[in-house]
């Protein structure tokens, strides 16, 4: 099953190697990660997706609970929350195709954020499957590079925690 | 001074306590980091954002090329980039104050993805003196949560390099 975890940790460095190992060390590999300092240039929040068996991802949030850099630790799979993804990519396509990946952009409410005689780069942010959709349709253009965020997420409902 | 790198990895497990290892070890700090996987599955890119003293950068990038896992290392801050980050906050707007938050965001094209009696959430994508000068706007507001992705980086040239 797919979890997003979201950890609130003290800025320190080391603190995102020690995370990462706790995760490599018992066999979960992690799908997409994004660390980024909050509101508080000191805390660094997390957001960790990973897929695997429930048990052993109970006793890593356990472990990650006992962190003295760690604030808190969310399983926001267990909650109602807003995902959204980053993706920048850059297809080759020149002449008349650029109109047509610019309608399918559109559609998708995809960016051109450069162009260039031989290629054009759009920017999309959405849930996994909105960005994903938008991947597989450009795909067929012939996507050059590719760089995604990972997802990031916050709960809907209000909650008492750091910024 | 401020470096982006951007390194394409084999999708193993392990690979990334590895990298933020070797950047840890060299007592380098990371302001941000995303991994996500590229348009082969297999492989993923990872974007770095760090600060901080040249010769000890280089060194790192020297070693993070020695990483069995590695393909390519790239070092941005000499290249021409676009790059963007993502950022989602709760802001506790209330009443007439969400009409005036709505046009601060509209300035910035922000957009508003959730909103409940209590608070308001906004997403934003830019570069981050964007997204900071939009953070500090939305400072004055009362932030309750924010995640941001980190910066992602695209070069504007072509380069070959897997997608």
């Amino acid at each position: 099953m797919k979890h997003t975890i979201s950890v609130l940790v003290e800025n320190h460095f080391g603190v995102l190697a020690r995370i990462a190992g706790l995760f490599s060390a018992r066999g979960y590999n992690i799908d997409s990660l994004c660390v980024g300092e909050t509101a508080d240039p000191k805390i660094s929040r997390m957001t960790v997706v990973v897929r695997g068996d429930d048990a052993v991802l109970e006793q890593i949030i356990k472990q990650l609970n006992k962190l003295v850099d760690t604030i808190e630790v969310f399983d926001l799979t267990t909650e109602r929350f807003v995902e959204r993804e980053l993706v920048m990519l850059k297809v080759g396509v020149t002449g008349e195709l650029r109109s047509e990946v610019l309608a399918i952009s559109s559609i998708f409410r995809a960016k051109a954020v450069d162009i260039n005689p031989e290629a054009m780069v759009f920017e999309v942010t959405g849930s996994e499957s909105k960005v994903e959709a938008f991947i597989d349709m450009m795909r067929g253009f012939g996507i050059e590079e590719l760089v995604r965020t990972g997802e990031i997420a916050i709960a809907r409902s209000p909650r008492q925690s750091p910024p």
